[in-house]
C-alpha cells in the first residue's frame, strides 16, 4: 500500500439526467469530480493510500465534496476548509453526432484563491511515494501556479516520484501563459502524460498531421514528439491516450508511450460510451498504479488503457472499478457476459 | 427576423420512461407536441417570430400546452381557448427490432372541433412571411378541413409563402378522403414536403419500387414522382426526407429534393436514436429556415437534414437545437467530441 | 387455451437504475422473476392458462411477488404461503466491455425450504397439458430435489408433457451433484433445453470446441451432443439457444434444435440489449407455445427465437410481448419503424 | 368467499408527483381507478371473489387497466374489450388551503359508449352474492343508463343484494336528469350510500342546514333525510360518510347510518391526508364487507369508517389495506407506532 | 392589462428533493427564481404585461433562466445577454424544528457585474405603469446600486409608480452600507414593503419589542414604525407581511399596512408549508396587482396575503396561482375540498 | 477527539419511496443502517474518531455498506470481510393512523455468523475511550452473544467506558433468552439506555402503569425502575427516551434519566416526523457525546434529546446533523426559520 498525493480542484458536477438538454431539464444529477480527485479515487479503489489535497469552503456543499471522496476511501486529512465556493461544471451528455457540452463556472473557487501557505507540504509529502498533478491546477490562478510549484519542490525534497497530466484547458489560460508556467514545472516531473493537443498548447511541441475529428491517428508523429519531450525535459516516461471519436456514442480508445527506448501502442478498445468524463484521469491513475506495483512499463500502460476503457461505461467522474475487474479485462475477456 | 405562422394541433404526449413498455409503466413523461407546433418551435429556436395557431381548452392542461410553446419562444397570441380537451398521444420507445408504438387518443380535441370562425386569419397573416401546415390539420375533422382552406386563402391574400408536409395519418382518414381534400389544397402550396408513402396515399402518386423496411431507397423513383407532382400542382420545390430503418435504435437519414431543374440527394447521417418523434417536422423547419434566410436551395436542404439528424438525439417532440449547433454539424464535425 | 404448470422460485430482483454500479446507487428498481415464473408469464401473455407453483412467505414481500404474477395473468392458486423469506438477486447492468453482475442472496428462501408435502401435485396436474421446470429448482436444496421428482411423477401420472431447461447454476451446486440429481430426473422429460455449458455441467456431455467469449459457435459439436442426449435419455426434442456475446451491449442470438431426424439452425438476430435477463426463459416459453399450438417443430423454434430476441429489449425478467408482436417479427419486419 | 360484482368505469389517472401543480409538472404518476373498480379491489383485498364488469379498448392502455385489477386479485373475466378509449382524469393534489383539482377527460370512453348487449348479465350474476354500482355508471351516457338497469334487473333475477353509492357528478349530468334516472333505479337497491349533496342532487332530498366548508355537521338533518329515503324507496340501510374539510391536508372522517330503527354515528378519525381520492369507495367496500361477513350493522359501519380512514393514507385510488390492518385500527390502536 | 417592470437578479435554484439534506443528496431539483423575477411571474399570472429586466450569460444556463420566465408569460425582451455566470442558491427544505437552509453562490453573476449602460431605461419605462425592485438589487454590487438609481430616475421621468421590497440580505452588505444606499433610493418610492428586520437594517427604524422566534407580534410597534417611515420618506403606503414561525412545517401568515390614515391587520392564515421561498415576493405582487386593478387598499392587502398564503403550498420560487384561485380563497373557502 | 468503538450489524435498508406501500412500489430507496452503526455515524458527525466493528461479505453490497460509513467519516478499519450476506430490513413509512412497517430479513448475515476470533479486540480497544453496543448484537446468534462478551471483556481490560442500548427485538429472541444473556452482560456496563419495554423484556424490571399507545407517560414508574436497575447492576447512569405516539405522523419526544441522585425529565419536542428510524440511536449518540465532552449529565441528556428530535426530520437511519445544529436547537430556537 503506497501513499499517493494528488493536488487540485474538486468541483460540483451538475449533469442533466440521461440525454436531456440543459434547456429542458428540471433536475441535475449531482456528483463531485475533477482531474486529480478522480486520480485519487482510482488509486484508492486499487488499494492505495490516496490523499487528495485541496481547499473547500466551510459549508455543506464543501462537506458533500469531502464526503464523496471519503466514500471511496480517499484520505481527506489534508483538505483545508475555507474560501468562498465550490467550483461547478455543468454537463450535458451528447449522443450520436450531438456532442457533450461542458459549461464551467469555476472562477473564484476556494482552491483557485488558496495560498501556498494554506498547506503544510512537508507534512503532506512525508513518506509519500508518488505525487500527481495536472495542468489544470496551476491554470486555476496565479496563486495556484505558485502553490503548485511549492508542492513540487516539497515533493522533490521528499524524493517523491512526480507525474503530470498536461490537460490543457483553453477556458483557464492562453497557450502562451500555459507554456510559460508549465515549461518551468516540467523540471520536477518524472512521468508526463498528455495528448497531442496538450503537447502543443502546453509545451509547444507539434506532431505531424493528426486530425482528431477524423479518427486518423498518426502514431509516427507521436513518437517524434515524445522523443523531443524526453530530450528537452528528461522525463522517464512520456505517455498519451488516443481517442478516436466516431461519434458522441462510440469511441475508439488506446494509448501510446515511450520509455526512451521503445515506443508502444496498446490494445485498442471500441467503446459504447456511458460517461466519458474522467476517461483521461482513469488512464493516468491506471498507469500510475501499474508503475507503483512494479509492473513492467508495457503492462502498466495496458492496465491504464483497460482501466480507462471501463471508465467510459461508468457514470460520474470517478472510475468505480476494482483491480480485479481491470485484470479480467486485461486477460482478454471483453465479451461482457453476465457474471453470476 | 421573419413572421411565420403554423396551424395545427398540439397534443399532450405521454411517454413511458426509458425503454419501459406501456403495460409495465407507473409514470409517463409529459411533453407537448404535434407537427406544426414542432415546426414553430424549431423556427423560434432559429430566431424567427413563430406563431402557432390552434385551439386549446380553458383548463390547466391547455395552459400547460401554451406554456410549453412560450418556454421556447413561440408566440401564442393567436391560440384560442375553448372546447373540451387536449388531444393525447401515448408513446412507447422501441429498441433494436422492437418498434416504437404510438396510440392516438385525439378525437374530439378542441382544435378538431374548432370552427374557421374561431380565428381571424386576416389579422394572423398580416405581415407574415411564411405559412406552414401539414396533412394532419385538415384530417382532424371536416370542420378542420374547411378551416385549413380558409387559412390558406387568407395566406394567399397576404402573399404569404406556403409549405405543406403531406404527413399521411391512416388513423385519421382514408386515402380516398385524403386525396379529395389535399388535392384541392395543393393549389395554395409553394413548397411540398412528403415521403413516398405520403405522395401515394395523399396525392395518389406512385414511385418505383421502394421497400422501406429493407432500407433500399430508389432515388430514381423519387425523381420521377417529384416531376409529376411539380407538373400537376406547380410547386416551387418538392422535398422528401429519406429514412432507412436499420432498427428501432439505428437509422440512416438523408433527404432528396427537386427544384424543377435539378434533383439533389443530401449528405446521409447514421444515427443512434434517442427520440425520433418530430424528426420530419424538424426537417421541414430546417428547410423553411434555410429558404427564409435566403440560402440556396441545396444548402437549405442540407440545413434541414443536419437539423433533423440532431433532432433524433433530443428527447421530446421539439428540436431543441440552435442555429449554431446545426451550422457546426453542417461544417462537417459529426465526431461528437466534448465541447468545453 | 392450455393448462401449463411451472414449478420453481420467484425472487425479488433488485437492480441498479440505468448503468449505475452497485457502489454508487441510492435506489434499486424492483421487479420479481425467476426461470419458471418467467416462463409462466410468457405463456400467460400468449393466452394460455399458466399456473406457477411455489412457496412464498406470508408477508408483504411475498404478496408483492404474487401480485407481480397476477398482474400478467398467471394463476397463483397453487402458491403456498409460508416460510421465512423471498430469495433475492441483485443485478447491475453492464455496458460495452463491462459485464452485467448478478449477486445471489437466495439461500433459506421459502421454496428452498419447502417440503414436497406442501403441494397437492395430483390436484395441480389435473387436466394439465404441460409441465416445465428448470435445473435451478432441484438445485435449491435437497428437499427441493425430492419435491421436483414428486412433481415429475405426478405429471407423468396425469400424462402431462414435460420440458426442462437445464440451466446450470454453479453457485447452487457442483457439477457432480447436478449430474447425480438431473440424470435421474431426465427419465420424465420429453423436451430438453440447454446450452453447451448446461449439457456438460449438468449431464456430462461435451461438445466439440466452442469458445463462447469469441462468438465462435460450432454447430457441428451441438449436433453431436444432441444425438448423444437423445440416445441416452429418449428426449423427443433437444434444443439450445445460441448466444454470441460481442459485448455487454450487443449480442447475436439464434438457436439450434434436433428432433431425432433433422438438425435445425434458426434465423439469427443482432440485438442492442436493453435487459438480457430472462432471455433463455422467454426462448423456452416461445418454443413450448409453438409446440402447444401445434406448429411444426421448426416454426416453434423460430417462434421461440423471435420471442426471446424481443425479450432482450424489455426491462425486467418477464417477457412482456404479445403473440402478435412475435408474429410480426417472424414475418420478417425487424426494421423497428414506428407503429402508429 | 363471496362473489361480488361491480359495474362501472375504470379510468387512467394521471396525477402530478407530490405537490406539483399541473402547469409545472414534467411527468404524471399513473394508476388506474374509478368508483366501482375501487370497491372491487377493496373487496378482493378482504378475500372475496370480486368481479369488475366494464368495457376497455383493445390497446395497451386498456390492457394496463386490466392488469392493474388483476394485480390486486380482482377477476377480469367479464371485462369486454373494444371501443375507442380509456377515460382519463387528471389529478393535482392540494395542500393546506389550496384544494386538490380533478380534470375529467372521460367522454367517449369504451364503457360510456358500450351497449347493454355487450354483457351477458345472466352469466355475470350467476351465483353472485352482491352487486354494487354507483350513480356515476348510469350518468356516463344514455346507453350506460339503460345498461345499468339491465344489470340491476338481472341481479334481482338472481336474488343478488344490491348497493348503490349515489355519487353525484355535476360534470356528467344535471340534477334533473340524475333524479329522473336514479329515482327509477332505486327500486332495485337494498343498501343506499350517499352524502347530503348526493341525496339532494340525485334524489331530491334536502337535509337541514349543513355547511360542508365549515365542518359543521348536522347529524339531525341526516337522520331526517334517511328516514324519508327509507320510506320512499324501501332501502334496508341508508348510510353516509361524513367529511369535515379542515384543509386539503387535514380532514375529519366519520359516518352515520340508519337501519330503520336506530341512527348511528361512528367513531371519528382525524386524518393527515396522503391521498383522499377513493375514500368514499373504500368506505362503501368496507361496509359491504362487514355486511357480507355477517357483522352486525353498527360493526359493519365501523369497519367501513376505519378502512376508509386508512385509505386516506394510501396513494392511488385503490385502498391497499388488508382485513387485519383494518381490524387492528378498529381495536383502537391509532398510535401509528412502528410494527416490526 | 398594465405594463409592469421589475429589475433584479434571477438565480439558478438548486434544491434537494423532498426533505433530503445537502450531504445526502444525489440530485438537485432545478428551478429559477429571485425576488423581482418572482414578482414578475405573479403579475404575468394575473394577466399583466410583466417585464423582467436583468442580465444573463450567453450560455444554456442563462437561456434556461430566460425560458423559465417565458414559460409563465413574462416578457424577456429587456434581458441583456452577457457576463460570466448565473448566480446560484442552494436550498435545503427544513421540517419541524429543523430550519430550511439557503447557501448563496451569487457573487460575480452577470447582473452583479452589469453596468447601467447595458440597459436603455427610457425604452424600458416607456408606457410603463409600475416599477418594482427590492433591496437585493442595489446590494448586488456598487455598479448595481448605481444602475438601480438610474432605473429609478428613468421610472420617475416616465411617471411610473414605484414599489420597493426592502428585503435585507446580510450576506450581501452591512446595515451601514444598506442604509446609505437605500435611504437615498427611498426618494423615488411610492409603496414601501418590508418587515421589521428590514426596516431596522435597511432604514434604521426600530419598532418596539418583537421576537420573531416566539411568534409574538407587536402590531403596535409596526404602526409606530410605519408612521415614522411615512413621515420621513413620504411613502403613499407602508406594508409588511407578518410571519409567525411555529416550526419549519407550520407558519402563521398575515400582513399589516398603513395608508397614512388607517392601520390595517389582515386575515391570518395557518399554513402547512410546502415551499416558503418566494412567499414575500408573492405578497408584494399580490398587493401591486390589487392596487393596479384599483381595488381599495384594504382589499389589495387581503389579495396579497391570500395570494402569498397559497404560494407557501406551491413548489419553486414562482407563485403559480391564478387570479381566480386567489379570489376563491378570498371569498372564504379555505376548506381545501377537491374541485372536480 | 475521542476514540469510540461500536459493535453490531449494519443492514441494507430497502424502503418504499414516500408513502408508497410495499405492494405498490416499483423501487426501493437504498441506505444502510443499524443501531450501532447509526451511533458511530452520529459521533463521527460530532467530530470524534468513531470505529464501527462488524463483518460484511466480500461483495459489492458489503462494499456499499462500508462506503456508506466512510462517507460520513466513520473508520472502517476493523470491519472484517467475509461470510454470506448483508442483512436486510424492508421499511414502509406510515402516515396518520397507518403505522410504519419493518420486515426483517437478517438471519444468516455475515455478522450473525461471525466468530469472536474474527476480531482482534485488544487491537480494537487500544486507546479507546468509549464502547457502545446494543441488545441487538448479542441477540443475532449464539456466537454473536459470545463475541459481544469477548468485546466487553477486552473493553474493560483497556478501561473503556461502556454504554448499552437495551433495544429489545422480539423477532430475534425471547424475553427469557434476552434476560439470560443480557443480565450477564450488564456487569460490564456503565451507562444503560433503554425504555420501559426494554427494561421489562430484557432485564425483567416492570415500571408502574404506562400505556405507550395512549401517550400516557408515568415518569414516576420510570424513576422507580431506574433505581432498581442501578441498585442491581451498578450503572453510573440510567437513561430512557420517551416517545408519545400521537400518530405515525406526529410524536412527542423527550427523555428521562437518573444519575443515582437526581431524576431528570428533559425538554419535550413535538415532532412532525420525516423518518423516525434511528431516533433512539441518535439519542444514545447524543448523550454519549455530551458525556465524552464533559458536559454535566443534565446537559448531556438535553443534547441527546435535541439531537434525536432533529433525527426525526432526517431521511435514513443516520442522523446527519452537526454539533452546531444541535446547539442551535438547544439554545431554544425551534422556530424553523430559514437560515440564509
Amino acid at each position: 500500500m503506497k501513499k499517493i498525493v494528488t493536488l487540485g480542484e474538486i468541483m460540483l458536477r451538475l449533469s442533466t439526467p440521461g440525454f436531456e438538454r440543459f434547456v429542458q431539464s428540471d433536475s441535475f444529477d449531482v456528483v463531485y469530480g475533477g482531474g486529480e480527485a478522480n486520480v485519487a479515487v482510482s488509486l484508492a479503489n486499487y488499494g492505495h493510500d490516496a490523499y487528495f489535497v485541496s481547499k473547500l469552503p466551510k459549508n455543506e456543499i464543501g462537506q458533500a465534496a469531502v464526503n464523496s471522496l471519503r466514500r471511496f476511501g480517499v484520505h481527506t486529512d489534508y483538505i483545508v476548509r475555507g474560501g468562498d465556493r465550490v467550483g461547478i461544471y455543468y454537463l450535458e451528455s451528447g449522443a450520436s453526432m450531438r456532442p457533450s457540452k461542458v459549461i464551467y463556472d469555476r472562477a473564484h473557487s476556494s482552491i483557485a484563491e488558496a495560498d501556498a501557505s494554506d498547506f503544510d507540504f512537508d507534512e503532506i509529502f512525508k513518506d509519500a511515494d508518488w505525487f500527481h498533478f495536472s495542468g489544470i491546477t496551476p491554470a486555476l490562478s496565479e496563486k495556484a501556479a505558485v502553490m503548485t510549484e511549492e508542492a513540487l519542490r516539497a515533493a522533490k525534497r521528499h524524493n517523491v516520484t512526480v507525474s503530470v497530466d498536461l490537460n490543457y484547458r483553453k477556458k483557464l489560460w492562453t497557450p502562451e501563459r500555459a507554456k510559460e508556467v508549465m515549461s518551468n514545472l516540467m523540471q520536477y516531473v518524472d512521468v508526463c502524460i498528455g495528448n497531442e493537443e496538450d503537447a502543443e498548447k502546453v509545451l509547444g511541441f507539434k506532431p505531424g498531421k493528426t486530425d482528431v475529428t477524423s479518427g486518423d491517428l498518426e502514431l509516427a508523429g507521436y513518437k517524434d514528439i515524445f522523443e523531443q519531450m524526453m530530450k528537452k525535459f528528461g522525463f522517464k516516461y512520456v505517455i498519451s491516450s488516443l481517442r478516436e471519436s466516431y461519434s458522441a456514442s462510440d469511441n475508439g480508445w488506446s494509448a501510446c508511450a515511450y520509455d526512451g527506448k521503445e515506443f508502444y501502442h496498446s490494445r485498442k478498445y471500441d467503446i459504447r460510451i456511458v460517461d466519458r468524463v474522467g476517461g483521461g484521469d482513469s488512464f493516468a491513475a491506471g498507469v500510475i498504479h501499474g508503475l507503483l506495483e512494479g509492473k513492467d512499463f508495457k503492462d502498466a500502460l495496458e492496465f491504464g488503457v483497460a482501466a480507462s476503457a471501463l471508465k467510459h461505461t461508468v457514470l460520474g467522474d470517478f472510475n468505480m472499478v476494482t483491480k480485479d475487474e481491470v485484470e479480467t479485462l486485461l486477460k482478454g475477456d471483453a465479451s461482457g457476459r453476465v457474471q453470476r
